[in-house]
């Protein structure tokens, strides 16, 4: 990776920046259980691309609409790609623990924020039901890239470069305080 | 209803016992989400018979086979009788939000004892999604038998004579402690 | 169900409306602890009309007024129409559990927001004590909806209505975002 | 007080024994709302009774039996002593909500051992219902005690006992830890 | 009581308005641990000048200056009238343990809003120390007058007042809504 | 996947069976941060190779031998088999975050059973940390085979047929319990 | 202490002011996980100042980058003056059971503000992982004082000082009080 | 430190053994509330033994024995040796508070085993008492020992093996486990 890497990755929020003209061989799946959810989907869907990962966003509701959700599934299921899929439901969470066994992709959970109550529905999962649980947006597409960048090295190289940007703005950090508190001249290593 | 039914409520914790013969005219659906659920259902459908309702017990999991659940739920809501949904599942609470807007019946969600947080995987649905909690496998049978007492007096004389049973529970315990302690005479009212 | 009822459930938070002149044969009797919860109160009742359903609404305190709310309770008794009490009080909860023993028809607590920590005095109750607690006051209508769309047509198909008209909420939130991000053709299936 | 107070208190968690030929001109009403709470309120009487207080235990529910604690409540009011009440009850705490409004004299709330979720239903009181909340029964009865000591000379005489027996536990552990420890010699100050 | 009393209590969250020129027979002693706890020991002051009791307030720290601590308790122990010692310190109370007991007197804790979990601290006392919690101001003075009603009739009168106005404001509101909604003509009873 | 399948899976909580002479083309490395973790570490273990994954274990501290880690971790990221690391780590789960940025393949954290409070050291990561929270040690062992099945085909089926047995024990439990209780003839589909 | 000290600490929540002149011959590192710690961090390094203590920020991550975190504590390590190290990360609190057993001088943990819950990644630490934890700014240098106090006259100094102005600010808010509410002459002891 | 430093310390739970004959420069003042935290205030002395720290516990409560504390504080700060006191205190712990303004040395707050909700007493301190947190008895020897380490070579050395022995702990730990699962010869490096 080059320089330009760690400038790229401005906030800690977010996933790099994706080139427009990318193509992508691998793909996220992501399913809200409300249109409520996507701001939240939507930050999950940015990082994802980031990362050059296609990305489909559908709503589906695991409470009111399970058969509209099984055909989701069905749909995005024949999908050849490698592919993951991230649901996103608040309150009490029942698309994670409902999409996990009707597919054969890893399902990751991130539900929007709410009360910490709430998590607990996305943990307390039965044996054999065992979809993970992942809270910041950024982190979702983290862990998404790193499974689907075993399949694309676009995807294994961002993933790089991101935890590299990340690494870099630690020790930039640190350098930057060294050397306004006076414990390290500027520019020396 | 005659004074036998005060000590046919020996416990706190059961409803009224059912005379064998019984035919009822109400039904009780008890969906468990996993057959490790069947003590705490079947202290439920215990309950249910003492109130005289008809009571069914299916596994069906929200998680797992959704299909399945909703072919149990499609076969009981063709049943013309009056009828209730209750719904047993622990850990995150799934089956309770999917059963409810499924059917045409009010469902009930009284989930096994388990750690106090899971409990809000059942209280804390979104809009829309309307099933009712209750902890105590005799306070659901109560509640149902509340609702279908409407339909059939049977019941609701098995409602009243239970709730009769209870208060006098308290009363007696008082007497005898007053008794007891001296500062009433035995025998007086 | 035809078209315009879709139209008529605007928001994901409140019940269907109700036409001006309709007559209902259920009633629903909400009691208030505190004249602090009639907005809360008066977001239920908007609701229950909305399902064609009769509300009285009242003020009663079990821990101030108690002989004044057994009067409502009686006085609500001797209506000879299907019903349900629904009980909205806040911080410690004693109205639901004081309410339910003393009335033939089901109570639902539907406490008003405030800490999470309030609602277990709403959930952990006694044997032989049995309100059943929902949180959200739709929810709370729709139940209540659903145990007297057993004595009242006309609130049944409320009911079905308005669940049609949840689910085609998400499927059109899910078309919409299709169309949007190119997955499919506006207009197709 | 003389030195055999401190042996009468042997226990941390009980209050001073009672001598059998006592007379007392103070009164500890003690309402549990279920036999199940015997214990419990056992213990708070043991401790009043050490206090030189009077003890009746009633019991009443304010769920399942309103009418009949008003009318406890009423007997033990028209008692022209001095006197307290003390509340328990478990599970979600509605007894001393209910009992505060409806006597002159202050209430404890003193609920038996259970789960830390429902102390709450004993603290979130709404303003102008004020029971206050004790959780050990030797201290319940410890405050019942200096609130009547006022009215008894004994009673204070008890207390004033009982906190000194309460000092010298704490002295004596000490003094014997350090002759233990050889950093005091038997016998010194 | 006369009807001029129920206009007095204004508002739900403060006690009685106080006549300017009461004497009084009783004494509450206010301790915070921190000036910036003064907004919530006025408010308990307020309320308790409503009831007739006079008030002492007064700063002291378990935590820094005991000793001036045991000071302010000894001097206010030796005033001969009857008493209660109100303590005020938030998050870690040590204040309140701390106090009940240096005095012979009755110590209610009524820590000011915080976390829920400050709370705690308040409650989890050892056997022997003894301090009851409140959490309303208005409810900390409504129970000291409880507690000095019983010397002092005018305060006793101030309570029953304060209790009938409660009442009123119930039934007043209930009322007002039956009105409202038609249940009730105006002026019926 | 051939019938025998089912009985394979005899209980809940564990995954297929391995047959003794699989070859394995994906790779599990279980991180344990100490000896005491060994037993839950080696749940997992078991479950991975009955999806026919190889296993390696490692002893680690983030806390004691972050340096000791970093080996692992490289160690085992030379190998080209497509991989996932599970870590495991209670209390204060350090481990987790710590391989997380360190390593290209994707982290799953499975912390062992503790109090409730620990679970949150798991999920509560900053933006660009992203290890995925279990905490069923057979679901994050079935996690992992979703991950690698992408890789190698042997993997996939076993996760297809573990998934088919999950829903084969709900169905085949109705239909014990519906011929049971008399709803269903024995035999009938 | 002279008695301008009094004054210097003008408010609760802050140190002692540092004169400027101050040459120190102890020293506090503080290790802060993120940039975005660094208020929370300059108040810890402002209060230990005010202390005589020369402070030195760093920023490191123990999750991201580990081996930094490594270099920067065997630099500050080398340093031969007495020190203590003070660690600054929120969430989930991998830093400072990761810095504890790499150095020989104890370890500080005082996370940034957040949800309660963080507080128990910091204090859930298995045995021989030995940080100390203080959730104040101003109470983790003061801590840090007393442990530097011992090697400093000039600190020690500092510390009494501080100390008695924390006494004098609560006897002087009594005073005020009393004078205010009349039960103490203005100028009386 | 030798060889033999590791096998001494057998278990994770307890700090290094102490040679029967060694002298000790530095103090360590153990106060617990009560007697009945004699148990968890020995396990925290062993471990100080082990150290190389002299040890002297005391018997005082904060809220029983203020003055009695006091002495005893007053007592072991007039001895000349560097030194920290340890605080063991359970449910509402005022003890550390209570003491950290009263000395000039460290306070260490080491609260017995007890439900979480319990160490919010301990953390919870306004600015200006600051004492530190530690919950296991080990950990809290260990922080002291990093303390008085600078003033005593002999305790510095058993830091240093100590540390060095967990350190042993670990790696010995994963050599066995690699052996035994065949990545390792044994005796490899």
């Amino acid at each position: 990776m080059t320089p330009p890497t760690a400038s790229r990755v401005g906030s800690d929020a977010r996933g790099p920046e994706r080139p427009p003209d990318s193509t992508t061989a691998t793909l996220a799946v992501i399913v809200m259980g409300s249109p409520a959810d996507r701001d939240h989907a939507g930050a999950i869907a940015d990082a994802l691309r980031g990362f050059h990962i296609d990305v489909v966003q559908r709503v589906g509701s695991a409470h009111r609409t399970p058969e509209h959700v099984l055909a989701i599934l069905r749909d995005h299921d024949a999908d050849p790609r490698p592919k993951v899929f991230i649901t996103v439901a608040g309150r009490s969470n029942a698309l994670s623990g409902f999409t996990d066994p009707q597919v054969a992709a890893p399902v990751i959970a991130c539900p929007p924020p709410g009360p910490e109550i709430d998590a607990w529905s996305s943990l307390r999962m039965p044996p054999g039901v065992g979809p993970a649980v992942i809270l910041e947006p950024v982190n979702a597409a983290l862990f998404a890239a790193k499974v689907l960048g075993a399949h694309d090295p676009q995807v294994a190289r961002a993933v790089a470069a991101f935890q590299a940007a990340q690494r870099d703005r630690v020790t930039t950090a640190d350098d930057t305080l060294q050397v306004a508190q006076g414990t390290r001249d500027e520019g020396s290593p």
